[in-house]
């Protein structure tokens, strides 16, 4: 089996992975003089920042995610493979995936960052992830059913260990999920589990000694007291070093028993056999000069968060792996490939940080933007013009936003199904 | 572990299944003095009569499932258990469930039918039934997946069967699913697999002589002209007798080659054990009286697909397997648990069939209502609206249903999304 791609005289770049990177540099190539390959395990494009809200039963799957061959319709130049890619021939300038063998003139490495267990089994088979949106449609399901088999349970302890769901990681998605689990527990969970919904308890365990480290004290003692004001137990310098019996256990000793464990610790960049040993850095990931080219290769660029580029002096040990980064790369190598060929020289990447933000809840948030660093209601009206802007790129998606802002301010009813494909014929390939 | 649900001085009803005859109970035994216990597999109800679009992405999975609990906010004695119903006592009078063991006073037994793959392991294990949403689901994920696999496929045979989808059964589901089948190609394939869609083969196999065997012989006509006008394949007097190496074989010998086959030939009652055996009659169902009170037994009725009313002079056999029986049934054995709480005598079920219909694609229907037969645009209308009726028993539901006819007039963009729950932890109670 062959990819089964048309060649033609056009120079051919293979993307791999199409988040907010893989994604934006292809629609940058559309119309160019580039044929483009686009994989993806998936056959949508999944927006990251609202990932949690999906597990949190605040948006539907389908809000969130866009499949790629609707954006690229009546596109000549245009061709999607859905797979897997497992090694890269740098000599041959192939790649090796679950659909066979395709051939690139230039490949951009895209394929994102995964779940980092730290190398424990207790953490990577028991608790729940949170990068993709299956995995949150899993942690959605569980956490439901867990409230489902609460109300059946007469046994304390049991029950309580049901209805105790605690997050690990201090970081973003550690907050914006604590923050959504915690509305969840005063709307749906109070109304439709009005016996329950008093018992369940919501963790944040943070090894740091504040939430959100990347931002100023002041971001971070804000999400704090909001956390807190929203009744989630917030342990600061507390980390956490195994999960057995179903119980949380800390470095001091401490045990929560848990049923339930959400784990937003870190991050590990997606690993792709065949780039030399010394091009791989920190955190696995793949290391670029500053035009994101990797080290030791030709031909091949890596950009997000499976990448760091080395040499710029502002960020001496890399950009951090956030989606701005991975989307002003995105441009950067578009840019330069459209310089190429029309014999220009190319532009080194300059990072330019638009501000960070976490959202905690409803009308609470932290925003940082230069000097200027707010919380409260201006910060989250700020988060969702940022991700409406982010999300805008993408054509026809304003419908799409607006549609899960409407859901997001109304708890649409039907957003708490225990929703599973099933069925004896699985596809099994 | 016991069912933990708070003893009061009520009659306590326990209803098993949550389809549309046992929901329809559950909601008129609310405000009376009855305590009702609802139990069902999932936490929402499904719409049987749009399951068909879900797997043809024509709508979310979400636009036909409705969860209980949202349903029966605030009502105290109203309680949702989640889980499956293994055994009947009927001397101690309780029911064992996975979650425990629950005590009736009357028991009412609406779990329904499931598919029938009459014994043949290679249906059971490789043919995808559409009676759940979630089966509906992994139907859709499979279409989506098979295209993506055709994509990359160079061998001409292997690509053909990758391309032909099977569906065995002419009755309104195999009807349905096929004409959607082939809407979907026209719009959805046609634009995001250009190279493809030509290629695309849906075949409909029907044993019997007509399409819609139920319905007048000028609606099966109707049927068969408009599933052809769409490019449907229509064989009839074709029994499949085997599916094997990713072939249907037909009783003829005929094999065609084809790694989609969906099965919606027959059902069969869903069982439950204890009840004496000579309460089970053609199908599995149960057999009742009149009052739809099982044979043999006290206190205990069933209704729907999972029943067989006796003695009925206008349907000797039965009444057909249809929404509109389950429905009706639910209201006469509401009715007379509220006149028995009164002291008055019941009263027994009487159909009224309201009529019959089947869509075949977006403004195309069949229709008959008693002697009046018809077909097109105003069979196509009538059929939305009664659907409208019935799934407005159900509070607050207008506003989904809209939206659905909203989806379903527009192709909504994001229904071709390949989305699976995922990650390591799986749910294994």
């Amino acid at each position: 089996m062959r990819a089964n791609i048309r060649r033609n005289e056009q120079r051919r770049v293979v993307i791999v992975g199409g988040g907010l990177g893989g994604l934006r540099l292809a629609l940058q190539l559309k119309d160019t003089g580039y044929q483009v390959v686009l994989i993806d395990k998936n056959n949508y494009n999944q927006f990251p920042p609202l990932i949690y809200q999906v597990a949190s039963a605040g948006l539907e799957p389908s809000n969130i995610s866009f499949p790629f061959r609707r954006m690229f319709q009546n596109n000549k130049n245009f061709f999607f493979r859905m797979g897997e890619v497992n090694a890269i021939n740098t000599d041959e300038k192939t790649i090796h995936t679950s659909f066979g063998t395709v051939h690139y003139n230039d490949l951009v490495l895209a394929a994102g960052a995964t779940t980092n267990f730290f190398g424990n089994k207790n953490f990577e088979n028991h608790t729940f992830p949170m990068k993709t949106v299956g995995e949150s449609m899993q942690l959605r399901n569980t956490i439901l059913a867990r409230l489902e088999e609460a109300e059946c349970q007469d046994d304390e302890a049991k029950r309580e260990a049901l209805m105790t769901i605690v997050v690990v990681g201090g970081g973003p998605s550690g907050v914006e999920i604590a923050g959504a689990l915690a509305e969840m527990k005063r709307t749906v969970i109070h109304r439709d589990y009005p016996d329950l919904s008093a018992r369940l308890h919501i963790y944040l365990i943070n090894a740091d000694d504040r939430l959100l480290k990347s931002m100023d004290p002041q971001s971070s003692a804000q999400a704090e007291d909001d956390l807190k004001g929203m009744g989630v137990h917030v342990r600061q310098n507390s980390k956490v070093v195994d999960y057995v019996d179903k119980e949380v256990v800390l470095e001091n000793g401490t045990r929560i028993p848990a049923e339930t464990v959400v784990w937003v610790s870190g991050i590990v960049a997606n690993q792709i056999e065949g780039l030399p040993t010394d091009s791989i850095g920190r955190g696995r990931r793949i290391l670029t000069d500053r035009f994101c080219r990797v080290k030791g290769v030709e031909d091949v660029y890596a950009i997000g968060d499976q990448s760091l580029v080395e040499g710029d002096p502002t960020y001496p040990y890399g950009h951090p792996q956030l989606a701005q980064v991975a989307m002003q790369q995105a441009s950067t190598v578009a840019d330069n490939l459209i310089r190429a060929d029309r014999g220009q020289t190319p532009r080194p990447f300059s990072y330019r940080n638009l501000g960070t933000m976490a959202t905690i809840g409803r009308k609470k948030a932290v925003a940082e933007i230069g000097k200027l660093k707010f919380g409260g209601l201006s910060a989250w009206m700020l988060w969702l013009i940022v991700h409406l802007r982010s999300i805008l790129g993408v054509k026809n998606k304003t419908a799409v936003f607006l549609n899960w802002v409407w859901n997001y301010l109304n708890y649409k009813q039907s957003l708490r199904l225990i929703l599973k494909a099933t069925g004896k014929p699985t596809d099994n390939r």
